[in-house]
């Protein structure tokens, strides 16, 4: 479209739609069928450019994104496919992103992070260094994950949010903390220590306040949790059911 | 001003200011005497133009608005007279927002939303879909409106937020909750239940603290609350008082 | 760089990057070996402006900033030396803010404010009007400093955080609250009251639950505060220790 800047040494792959006013610095590589909305930035400078005026990195982002406008994406970071953003989100570098990974607006990803496949972020989720999120995560706005024990020090400890596990909006989780798969971290949480499988927690500090298997849908009266036999909008269980979907792998 | 795009099928009323590196897209009629900042983005595209780079909506925005720099607003949506926008903010598809309203920096309207006239929220507000904001309330920084009981799930039951109630910073409303008129929800509330007409509430979870008619100015010594009587910059009643006004609207 | 507007009246230094899409407004003065990322707004206009489209006022930066992508700072703000900026940054007007300090991604200081000599400030803090600041402060992400004893009103109280004062994330702060020199309060705190030197304060509403003094790093068993005799990343003692360099200060 009008007034972008693609620098030299950036690969676009085919069918990609690119908004006006982005600029696509030197060592993006963007694959085919995605979206890069209005003003968005990818390849941002890392600080030895901003002391040097030349040094630069690779950023990967694979096929099929929907990166809305005025996000800014890092060089020294790596995107899997089916990747979408809401707007003004920061990626720094060194992070690691899965394949079908959703990022809302507003959200702050730290860098030197690993995060899986399937994890959706709402928005303004903020994702401290060294922090490790893996496959079918849900996080919601307003979330911190920190990652200083005794701030300010230079000894970051990350949380680690295990698969299908669930964490509310405008909860914080404190430094080192490992919130295992299946639980839910209830909105408003302030958690200090590790949360069990299956356990609801919510409070500040947080306490264990019950089993997920124990809540219902307030209108139907049936099980919600784990989510997974429940949900399926975006996951690759769309077209079937989880189990249908697992037994299929397992055969296959 | 500078490098704007203003695609076609735009309407700009009379005595508009268009500051540099603004995008307007097809179907946006913004009314007379507004002021847009730098780096907007008017009429953003949804998620159909996403997938056919075609669809297009329209977004009308009455007269007299102010739109800070870097913000965005989609199509499909609705705002009255008088709107004011800090930077940043991004306000999603059907968001219908009534006269007098203000917006501030970095706030999210993820859109599927009502709200009234004379709404005044601070930095950095989400309200979730299916809020309904009526007309006179106040939302301070960093409170979030939730919308989903049971995360994740496709049954979103958006907070009510009644006329003249306040909601302080960094309170958290769970989903379906009610907030009646007049009420005061204390800075870093978690709340979890419905709040009564004129009552406090603050805590985690959130518990009635007392009745905001029972609040005094610590200097003066004199109510504070209901905050119509007692405070008029931007409501209706500026020239007079909250009394004289409304009986003169009774009385025409 | 491309696309960048730079208005009449504005001064620049010797040594300086202006990265692509910049707009530097009237009245802005730049000092030496400074960084300004892309799409950034250098001296933005206040309300005056907004009504009139002629007002004009003076920023202020130092030398030796870095100013990153998105950010947008106003006229009638001064700015020392070396000051670091993340990005989607808010700035507004009359904000005094000294040396050596650093703004994290997505801030919001809502200017009317005095900020001293290195302060950092982590992502996404809200300082309100009012707020007084003094050295060598952290602030971690999500973090507001409020200012209205009974909001809505026009009578602000801001905040006042004392020297090597830390605030962990997602803290709220009160109106017209006073965190003495060398407390530390904890994540998801909701301060209603002041904080003592050497306090540590956590919960919500806040309490004290012990003194500084007697935190440990959970590794080595050693002491951790008052932080300044541990930690000298970006600091004046960066090159020798705390206790070296404040005697080497009363030698001179």
């Amino acid at each position: 479209m009008h007034n972008c800047i693609i620098e030299d040494d950036v690969h676009i792959g085919q069918n990609c739609y690119i908004d006006s006013n982005c600029i696509i610095r030197q060592g993006t590589k963007l694959s085919d069928n995605s979206f890069v909305g209005a003003n968005t930035i990818l390849g941002e400078h890392q600080m030895d450019f901003i002391k040097d005026h030349k040094s630069h990195h690779e950023l990967i982002i694979g096929s099929n994104a929907v990166i809305r406008s005025g996000s800014i994406i890092y060089t020294g970071t790596r995107i899997g496919n089916y990747f979408q953003s809401g707007h003004q989100v920061t990626i720094r570098e060194k992070a690691s992103i899965g394949n079908h990974c959703s990022i809302g607006t507003l959200s702050d990803i730290q860098g030197y992070c690993n995060i899986g496949n399937y994890v959706n972020m709402h928005s303004n989720v903020h994702i401290g260094q060294e922090s490790v999120i893996d496959d079918y995560v849900w996080i919601f706005p307003y979330v911190v994950l920190t990652n200083d024990p005794t701030p300010p020090s230079e000894e970051l400890q990350g949380v680690h949010v295990h698969s299908f596990a669930i964490i509310a909006a405008h909860s914080v989780i404190l430094p080192d903390v490992d919130i295992a798969s299946d639980s839910l971290v209830a909105a408003g949480a302030n958690v200090t220590k590790n949360v069990e499988e299956y356990a609801v927690v919510g409070g500040n500090p947080a306490k264990k306040l019950g089993d997920v298997r124990n809540i219902k849908n307030h209108v139907t009266g049936e099980a919600v949790y784990p989510w997974r036999f429940h949900f399926k909008r975006r996951m690759p269980w769309e077209d079937s059911d989880f189990v249908t979907w697992i037994n299929g792998l397992s055969e296959n």
